[in-house]
């Protein structure tokens, strides 16, 4: 099957970024509204090996996230729709991640001092709104980017990147690329999914 | 005058914001061409402290940065427009700065692998073509993103923010944050211009 689907590039490439996938590592997007915001953020998501990304729309419409202009990095992620902050923070803690909002807030922590090694999902909020209120009771820990300068906020997927390439810098440290975070049932089951993409 | 244009707190902020200004940190847009792209990388450069940004423009038009929507970051930022590469580097080299062009290149190091305390200026190209031949053959190195997975780039905002943030994790580890990087004479008379702002 590999043969007629998949060149032997395609197929390594394929292989190397599954063993490379860091299923430990989340985002979820809290009524996240710009297309462009969203498809900027699904590539970062695929470059820093994240597997899942969470669409927590309690305001705004879900994105159509095949359609936003993410040159194909939405094909290599896997998407859960959540309608509620508890549902989707209960299956985020069901699975052991530790929940960390971004917000400027007296009470958050900068993100260079958050052990992002651990299984970690972030929430980044409206570009308007930010987080909700309800996101930030109930998360288990809140993040600040620090920012020296006059403005006071950075553009969503801007900020997002920042959170997700600080976690692939301490992962990668910690050599959470150079072994499969995937169990070998996942990989293989996995992998035969993407030859076929 | 400082009583009539600004309050005690904005006066503090403006002072702090300058006291953490890193005039050897730099940016250079080579034909940088969607508005919200220049205006998320405004954004991040006042975040970091970054003080110059420099427009290389030798195809597309000159951005409007007064009227990209950078919530005011132009407003701290200064400008230097330049319509050839030797110009733009003969400027840069001038005043001690490495010039690095991100580009995905067998010759290219890993962001983390650069030393960006030092004097940096970071290449930045446009969203299609990426950056010039001849910034490639001029620039004082070449930077590559790690990317662990299948899609082959970022977003150019978010690239560029990922080089600032690194930047800015490295100098503020050193400490160059705590203290003036400019001059006595350049932080009072940048104070009283800022105040008028």
């Amino acid at each position: 099957m590999n043969e007629t689907f998949s060149s032997p590039e395609r197929t390594e490439k394929i292989s190397n970024a599954l063993r490379r996938r860091q299923p430990r590592l989340a985002v979820v997007l809290e009524n996240i509204h710009d297309p462009h915001n969203v498809s900027a953020i699904l590539r970062s998501c695929d470059a820093v090996g994240a597997l899942k990304v969470h669409l927590l729309y309690t305001i705004e419409e879900f994105p159509d996230v095949a359609h936003t202009p993410s040159v194909g990095a939405h094909k290599w992620l896997e998407f859960e729709r959540h309608t509620s902050v508890s549902s989707c923070f209960a299956a985020l803690h069901n699975d052991g991640f530790q929940i960390l909002a971004t917000r400027i807030d007296p009470a958050a922590k900068p993100l260079y001092e958050h052990d992002l090694t651990r299984p970690t999902a972030f929430v980044l909020g409206n570009e308007h709104r930010g987080i909700s209120g309800e996101v930030a009771a109930l998360a288990d820990g809140l993040l600040f980017i620090p920012m020296m300068g006059m403005a006071e906020s950075l553009n969503v997927s801007v900020a997002t990147a920042v959170c997700l390439f600080e976690a692939f810098r301490q992962r990668r440290e910690r050599g959470m690329y150079d072994t499969p975070q995937l169990s070998p049932e996942a990989l293989r089951s996995k992998e035969i999914e993407w030859q076929l993409k």
